[in-house]
């Protein structure tokens, strides 16, 4: 609990160019005022939490958080747990969606397990984490314990803390963890006070009937274990997943060191909304890449009041999407460092506006 | 005349996924099926257009199209006209928004004298296919003589001939010319039957009064010229711009030799519609990577039945949202070749779907 009371402790709230020097920057530029849109916003955001114009993006580091769940064992999934673990295997062998797209924007990738279900060694590119060998099964009780919720947040932190020494000015967030989408659905639905109807989809491809099974499910688990939704600790070790808190974590440890997240999808953004929930200061800090085809994220992102970048109808987690919004953060910060101004371009500046 | 026949002559229609293996190999992925959402729907639209599942994106080249127009008079842009030449100057130097996201993913800055208003000398990265000094003020009479317009198409396609001998996988369109979102306006309002008002906005930042100007200028202009919206080279001619039907003659050309365009916003799009309009095969070619915050062009990708890939409000042009646009095409290109299958990684395949 010291190190999360510690770092939140840390967490300083950003000033979106305070100075207005980001803003007097991007109106020298040879260009109409406004015309980069999003990319200007991104390249402010970025600079802002910087705490300077003179930034640039060097180390890109994308944290694929894995974690199993008790719940898995109630057909909440179109896929076996075991993948799981095969799909850490694929991570580190660099097969998955995840390492194609790192490697498409110059990111590195850390795999990290939260808590799979299964022993795994720790090796150059794999973290070891472990909280347990997965969550229980939340319909018969908590998915953890109040202390392991705790620790999966200080993990992330922990993460954050270590890479920090070697450098590290963007973090993307990815998961991966069989049946996840089901305790994502119930901490949105407890910390967003929404009805479990409208949170919870079809995740890796559930029918109709297994998606109805899905919400049933769900909403015993929160009868059950009376999660309080202004305890989000309470509610990430109640509904939660080791993966979600360590997510949780990795926002909290990099706002308090300014660095800015990209979030990914679903799980990653239900993380950020623990987060959030214990201090709303991180939200700056938080970029939203894309909104998922997975229904509830639309929402999730509401709540955070965040805008994603992309709509792109994809919903495979990983930090896929989140790949993709730093090479989007990115180019946003390279015009704002090398572009030309309309007096060093030599380039007539307009007559109105 | 004969350069373009000849091309439209050559445009073979793109059948998307023919055999089927483009699907196979995306379903053989360690990943739920359809969850990389329009990355998958990119990857094939590029591999169909190849003709081949193993095909990959070297050579990218962003084409800055550039021209004057002579309705720049009228007061319809918030710059002046030499701002043309001074920004084709910008792109040389490298220090444009175009110039940083080209570097930013890896492309290539063709930037093309189309038309612009002065003289401007050949050089390694420009490029001169100057139909005229600048258009003529299409409210007395046409922008430009029929001959004219034919020859800004060929220029086009002589642009993809060129570029073609040293490598050329996918295109990326761009333009640069004061006043030039008129035109493009007056074209959609012709091709696409659609009322003034509506197909009108503000170009680099024209207040209420000025936009009311620019559309009694466009109604001007189609009633003296009263272009034939069945003959697109007509109607490119009479309300059109050099640096439109050179975007429209880069679309045919790179059609022609199975080479996907990925358009930019609103004046990049105008010449798609002629392109469009010339030979509708041309479409299955064409990958819209924005909606510009630009009115009217949102109108004109539906026309097209388009979907674009981005929406961060930009209206910049110059290629700028092609640019970022080339990077996703990538992304998914990347992934369709270099992902494992479940076999590969040794991942459990689904109980559905």
């Amino acid at each position: 609990m010291e190190l999360l009371r510690q770092t939140v402790d840390h967490i300083e709230e950003v000033l979106i160019d305070a100075t207005g020097e980001i803003q007097a920057k991007f109106n020298a530029f040879a260009i109409p005022r406004g015309s980069l849109g999003r990319l200007e916003e991104l390249a402010t955001i970025y600079a802002s939490i910087k705490g300077t114009v003179d930034c640039t993006i060097k180390h890109k580091k994308i944290f694929t958080m894995a974690g199993d769940h008790g719940i898995a064992g109630e057909g909440v999934s179109a896929f076996p747990q075991q993948v799981t673990r095969q799909m850490v295997q694929n991570f580190i062998e660099g097969g998955a969606a995840i390492n194609v797209l790192a490697r498409h924007v110059g990111a590195k990738v850390v795999v990290v397990d939260c808590g799979v279900a299964s022993h795994l060694e720790p090796q150059p590119c794999l973290k070891i984490k472990k909280i347990g060998l997965g969550t229980k099964n939340m319909m018969i009780g908590p998915a953890m314990t109040r202390k392991e919720a705790i620790r999966s947040i200080e993990a992330g932190i922990e993460l954050i803390e270590e890479e920090f020494k070697e450098g590290i000015d963007i973090v993307a967030t990815g998961d991966m963890g069989i049946a996840n989408t089901t305790p994502s659905s119930a901490l949105l639905s407890v910390l967003g006070r929404m009805d479990i109807v409208s949170v919870t989809g079809r995740g890796t491809g559930l029918d109709d009937e297994s998606v109805q099974k899905k919400r049933e499910i769900i909403k015993k688990a929160i009868t059950v274990n009376q999660p309080d939704p202004n305890d989000p600790i309470d509610v990430l070790a109640k509904v939660g997943g080791y993966e979600i808190g360590g997510i949780a974590g990795l926002c909290l440890g990099a706002a308090r060191y300014r660095i800015p997240v990209i979030l990914d999808g679903f799980i990653s953004t239900a993380g950020a909304l623990i987060a959030h929930q214990i201090e709303p200061k991180v939200n700056n800090y938080l970029i939203a890449s894309h909104v998922s085809a997975e229904k509830g994220h639309g929402m999730m992102l509401q709540f955070l009041n965040k805008h994603p970048l992309l709509n792109l109808n994809m919903r495979l987690g990983e930090g896929t999407g989140a790949a993709l919004g730093i090479s989007l953060v990115e180019a946003g910060v390279k015009l704002l460092r090398e572009m030309a101004t309309f007096q060093e371009a030599g380039v007539s500046e307009p007559h109105v506006g």
